[in-house]
This record gives structure tokens, C-alpha cells and sequence, in this order.
């Protein structure tokens, strides 16, 4: 059952050619969703799932779909192996093309090796999923997986003042099929892991078992300025030592609180002067966790520090949810399949949680979904440096073959 | 000897009408130095000093002197009454004005009494206390007393490009003494407090016996920019937490330190995105107390609390020191003059520590220095809301006027 392998060099090859699909001349890769260059990433991946044989389906949010049916299983549920091709501005060339470019060498290794599927199996990649240019991101499969209406979804007003649905119609993807009109079978999501703990661990491959749930607030303090020099410490309310204390109490719970993280990214203070008390404190929290309650808990833990910090200072609170996005549980079965995989190839894995969003966040909503990830050097993703070895991308895709010849074959 | 009374009527008509000149349209008073309207502020205060037959002597930076001897006592060396009447911009009227026009209301009264001083008696105003226009702040009195060089402090640039020198000869102050040509027996300064303690505790004089040491530095924290929700705790570089711990730290040591104030007044972060770790956070600390050796105690804790929480951390910081002045300790024999006035005079008085600087801060550099402060409303100032009730006006101006006769009587 794990006989078949992947071919490296036609794998590294479709990376740097898609890699270069849209560079421009100063060297800067920037494929933002339904620009020009979208089209031209989109168009050489459309024709490498055309030359495989693959009959291609698009539907009204943009979402690309290579579908490899037989007679014998095309009325099975299929198998989906999906990511995405958008880009962030100034991107490395790993970040979702390394998934969808292994889903097609999936196919095509399994195609030359004559194996037959009991289920069909697709390839596709998703609208949006970096939110650069639109919002929300993870759009495509948002929107596919019913959380987010097409019509909406197709009216939003990207950062250039551009409507979605008119850049999908100018590019030639603004299909003819309603979003969700094949029910997948399952879901797997092969991606570089754009986090330190593979590389730091040196371990080849991450079983994705759970994704974090996501809390974005904007949080302002009012306090009162007053001069820094006269006002004793018991008569001030100074809005940024309550933003201060805030970041610290943070920090402090999710260093005791394990598979935490919290990140005050965003500050500003008013009126700013070096011998004035803050009159105002404006921040962000970004709160992750993995597990549902503990997340609840943890929002919790904020607020009523919040509630403790400004009853103590006299200043006012006011919170403002950007984005809150429950924590996700993969699929168990399909996580045993990946160890299994692995073992199998004497590849050494770990159980992981994914601390970014992916568009298997959104699928898991419709069907068993998980993911797999390789190493990021250094952590490093969203930039030109963003590297994997070339051993690890192999890897990955066997372990993807792997796991799809299991899902495919019941 | 405590018969003497200010004329309250006048003082509070020169407070009103200094008050308005230069006043714009719009309502605002921004008086900013060596100005055109500074020129109108210090015109009419020249006028009424020649009315009272005072000698106006200027010297090269702009200080003016308004100087009452006899020919019995014109070779001693004379009290000093003195403050400023620049202002910041969109100021109140009570700001250093009062201080001046409260002391040619004395040399009045007194002459008017047909008191004989056994010491000449000068009132001066000095140039660019505020350091709004130029740096450094309460500049005239520091040239004057010998802190910093006359042509250095004429060289100053201005926030508008301007030169010191130039505008001050093109308002007609720009004097042909050198800065401490004279020797003052002692200085006495009038002002408002600028800060809460007398309005909160209801008490109508404070006798200041010290002025807080301050410090200012900026800070400059670097960390890693990294993703906020792939980068575990323990991986974190966080430049903005290191800067809200620092924060933090501030506040409770000045909790536990009796008479120290800490403020973080200034912060930014870089990138400053909602989901990136700063890799850089700049922000200014503000410290101050009275007590020389507890300051610099102060001075070593945070030093040793920045080389701490970067080694936890592993952050780098770099510190730059924006402005150092020492505690000052008044003359403890004015202030018990001022203390034995309000004791004759039925008002509750109360030893305190000035906050802000002041031009006594350097005249106490050369000769026996202390300040008398009323009360301001809601400890505002810097402000158009910046108040004082008449009576305490009134009897800040009396007990000016007591200190007066007793250091011009021997």
C-alpha cells in the first residue's frame, strides 16, 4: 500500500515554475487574489490539471476544482486535496502552492502507477485565502464550506476599491457552480508550517490534529492626561500603564496556561508627549488556543482583568471584536493516518496544533478534514525567504499520496 | 511688618490684560518666545515696570530686569522676584505671568508705603521657559546662572528653523549685558502649582522647599517580528511586552517609593500589525524625585530592570538620555520666611516638592532660591482651563510681598 512515490524533481519544478508565474522584474512575487497575475498562476495550474486528464470545475466565488472521476466511482463521494495559490504582497513560493502542486503530482503519480480510486479524487484551491486584497480571508472556502454568503462574499470592496465579482469576471473565474456543489468524502491539506516547531525539533512532518481558535480585539482605555511631573502615581489615570498591564497580565497567563499564545501587535497612545500621562491607549489583542473551553476560559481571564485594571486606575474600557474564529478539531482518523504514513516511510512525526488559519479550518465544517506540515526554516513564511528542504516537500507529498490511496480506497 | 497689603484689583487687572496680548481671533494664546507677540507681552510688561520708575536692564539672551534701588543701597546685591511670560501654545493667563506681574505689584505696594529697602529690589522675567520654541526649556535662566553658554543658547534652532539670536534682535531684546552680570542676594519666586495637591487638599499656599530631579530617556527595545500565532511563548522576542513590562515596573516601584512619579508618555511599535510580534518598541520614561540619592537609586533600579527583563527576553535595548537635572533643595531660611508670613496671616500653608521645573531651579545655582505656589483648579494647566480663584491670587501676592521685606530688610 506504500509503494508509490512521488516524483521529486517534477514537484520542485512545478514550485519554482508557479514560484515565477507573476514575479516582476524587481524580483517581488505579489499574486494577490483575481489580479493579473492571479490569472497567470491560475491558467498554468488549470493546464497542468487539463494535461493530467482532469475535468475542471469553477464555481461563482472562484474556487478551482480538478476532478478525477471513473465510471466505477464517480458516484462515490470524493476525496479533496486542496490549498491555495493567492499570495501575500512580497510572498516566498511555498505558502498553499506547495499544497495544490502536490495534490496534482498526488494524481498524477497515482495515474502512471494505474491505481484505481474506489472514490474519485479532486484537487483544488480556494479564492482568497491570504484576505490581502479582500476581507475575510480563507474566503473561498468559507464561502464553499456555507459560512459565508456568495453574494456577499462577491460584493466586497477590495483595498484598491475593486469589487471581487467584477475582478473574477475580468480574469475568467467567476464559474458557473454554487459554491458547495460537491460534498467531499474528506479533506486534507498539505502546507508548509510557518512556525519555528518542526524546524526547531528537527522533525520532518507535523500531524495537524487541531487548529486554534482566533480572538481579535481592538481595545481602547480612556484615562486622563495630566502632567508627568506633578501628578502624584495614586492621582492618575493613565491609560497607558492599563494597556501596559494588560500585554503583561497576557503574557503571564499564557505562559501558564499551556498551547497559549497572545500578542499585543498594535499600540498608540494620546496625546503621545513624553511629559504628559496618557489620555488615551489604543491596542490590539490577538488570543489563540486550541481547545474550546480553555479558549472560552482564557477570553474570560481577559475580561475580567480588564474589568479589575480599569476599576483600579478609574479609566473607561471599550472592546471591539475583529475576529473571533472557534478552535478547530481535525479529524482523528485521517490524523492516524499520517502517523501511520509516516511510520510506514521511518519519516519521524508529532501530533501539532496549527496556529495559523488554513482553508481546512473552513472545510472541517463539511467533511473529516486534516492537515499535514513540513518544516518553515526559521519559522519564516509571508516572505521572499520563506524556505523548506527539498527532502522535507518530498516527504510531505508521499505522506499526502499516502493518505489519499487510504481515503480513496474504502 | 506684615502690615502691607498687595492691591488685589490691580494685580488681577495686569494678570487680565497681559492676558490678552497677543491673544488671536480665534480665542488662542500662544505667546511662543522671542515672537512677535512675545514682543507684545513683554512691551507692556517694560511699560509698567518704567511707570514705577524701575531701571530696565536686558541682557543677552533676552532676560529683563526691572531694577529698584536708592542711592543708600544700590551697591548690595539686590532680592530677585522672578518667573517667565512665554507661554505654550493655546496656554492660560496664569503661568509665569503671575509670578512677574505679582512682583512689580510688590515693588508698588511697597513703594507706595514708602518702604525704605536696605537692598535694591529687581523683578525679572527670563526668555523661553516654556521650550516650546527652542530647547532646552527654562533656557534664560539657566544662561543666567551659568548652566549653559550664551552663544550655544543663541545658536538654537527652532521648531519653525528660526534662530534664537536673530529673533531676539528682531524683537528689540536682544540686551548688551552678559547673562549674570547681576548678583543676586536671593531669588523668590511666585507661581501656580500646576498640579492637584493644594486644590485637592484645600490648602491656599505651598511653601516649596525642594524641586524633583527628573530624568528622561528614550528606549528603544529590539526584539524578532514573528507570527502571532505560530510562535509558541518560549520562542517570543517580544519587543512590545518588554516595553509594558518596563511599564509596569515604573508604576509599582513609584507606588512603593514615596514622592517619585513615573510616566511612560510616548510609545510605537514596529510593524505594528495585529498578528506580528513587534520586533521594535520605541517609548520615553519620565522619572522624578526629590531626593538626590533616591533618584539615582531610581535611576540604577530601572537600569537594572531593563538589563533583566532583556536577558529574559533576549532583546536588545538601547537607552538615550533626552534631559538630567538633579533635585533641587530650596533655601530652608525662605522657606520658613514663607512659612512665618502664612502663619501672620491666618492662611494654612504646606511644605511641598515642585513637579514641574522652574526658573528658580536654576537660579538656586547661584544664590539662596525658594517658591511660593497657589493652588490650581483641577491641578490643570498648559491649558486655556488653567485657574486660580482671585483670593488665592491675593494671597499669594502678600505673602510674596512679606518674603520681599524681610530678605530686603537686612
Amino acid at each position: 500500500m506504500y509503494d508509490y512515490q512521488i516524483n521529486r524533481e517534477r514537484l520542485l519544478r512545478h514550485l519554482q515554475e508557479l514560484g515565477n508565474m507573476g514575479r516582476r522584474n524587481d524580483g517581488e512575487l505579489s499574486r494577490l487574489v483575481a489580479s493579473d497575475v492571479d490569472k497567470l498562476g491560475r491558467d498554468l495550474v488549470v493546464k497542468w490539471m487539463k494535461e493530467l486528464g482532469l475535468d475542471i470545475k469553477i464555481d461563482r466565488i472562484g474556487n478551482v476544482f480538478g476532478v478525477w472521476s471513473t465510471e466505477e466511482n464517480q458516484n462515490k463521494k470524493p476525496v479533496f486535496i486542496g490549498s491555495h495559490i493567492d499570495s501575500v504582497i512580497n510572498a516566498g513560493i511555498y505558502d498553499g502552492c506547495y499544497g495544490v502542486l502536490s495534490g496534482i503530482e498526488v494524481i498524477q503519480t497515482l495515474k502512471e502507477n494505474e491505481y484505481k480510486a474506489k472514490r474519485p479524487i479532486v484537487v483544488s484551491f480556494y479564492t482568497n485565502e491570504e484576505g490581502v486584497r479582500y476581507q475575510p480571508d480563507m474566503m473561498g472556502s468559507l464561502v464553499y464550506a456555507g459560512g459565508l454568503d456568495v453574494e456577499t462574499a462577491l460584493k466586497s470592496v477590495g483595498t484598491d476599491g475593486s469589487i471581487l465579482r467584477e475582478e473574477l469576471k475580468k480574469i475568467g473565474y467567476y464559474g458557473e457552480n454554487e459554491p458547495g456543489f460537491i460534498q467531499p468524502h474528506s479533506y486534507i491539506e498539505l502546507h508548509v508550517e510557518q512556525g519555528p516547531i518542526l524546524d526547531q525539533m528537527k522533525i520532518p512532518v507535523g500531524a495537524v490534529e487541531n487548529l486554534q481558535g482566533i480572538s481579535w480585539q481592538k481595545i481602547t482605555v480612556e484615562g486622563v492626561a495630566n502632567h508627568a511631573g506633578t501628578t502624584p502615581m495614586y492621582l492618575r489615570k493613565d491609560a497607558g500603564y492599563v494597556a501596559a498591564a494588560v500585554n503583561v497580565f497576557l503574557h503571564d497567563m499564557c505562559i501558564e496556561v499551556p498551547n497559549s499564545v497572545a500578542t499585543v501587535g498594535t499600540i498608540s497612545y494620546e496625546p503621545n508627549a513624553v511629559n504628559v500621562i496618557p489620555s488615551k491607549a489604543i491596542f490590539t489583542v490577538d488570543l489563540r488556543n486550541p481547545d474550546s473551553k480553555v479558549f472560552k476560559e482564557l477570553e474570560n481571564r481577559l475580561d475580567e482583568f480588564l474589568n479589575k485594571i480599569s476599576m483600579e486606575v478609574g479609566s473607561l474600557i471599550h472592546k471591539e471584536r475583529l475576529v473571533r474564529f472557534e478552535p478547530v478539531t481535525f479529524n482523528q482518523g485521517i490524523v492516524e493516518i499520517i502517523e501511520k504514513s509516516a511510520k510506514n516511510r521511518d519519516i519521524v512525526t508529532k501530533r501539532m496544533t496549527s496556529g495559523a488559519g488554513h482553508d481546512a479550518q473552513m472545510m472541517s465544517r463539511i467533511c473529516p478534514t486534516a492537515m499535514i506540515f513540513v518544516p518553515s526554516l526559521n519559522g519564516i513564511s509571508h516572505n521572499p525567504k520563506e524556505f523548506t528542504e527539498e527532502s522535507d516537500l518530498e516527504n510531505g507529498a508521499n505522506i499526502l499520496l499516502d493518505v489519499v490511496v487510504d481515503l480513496s480506497s474504502k
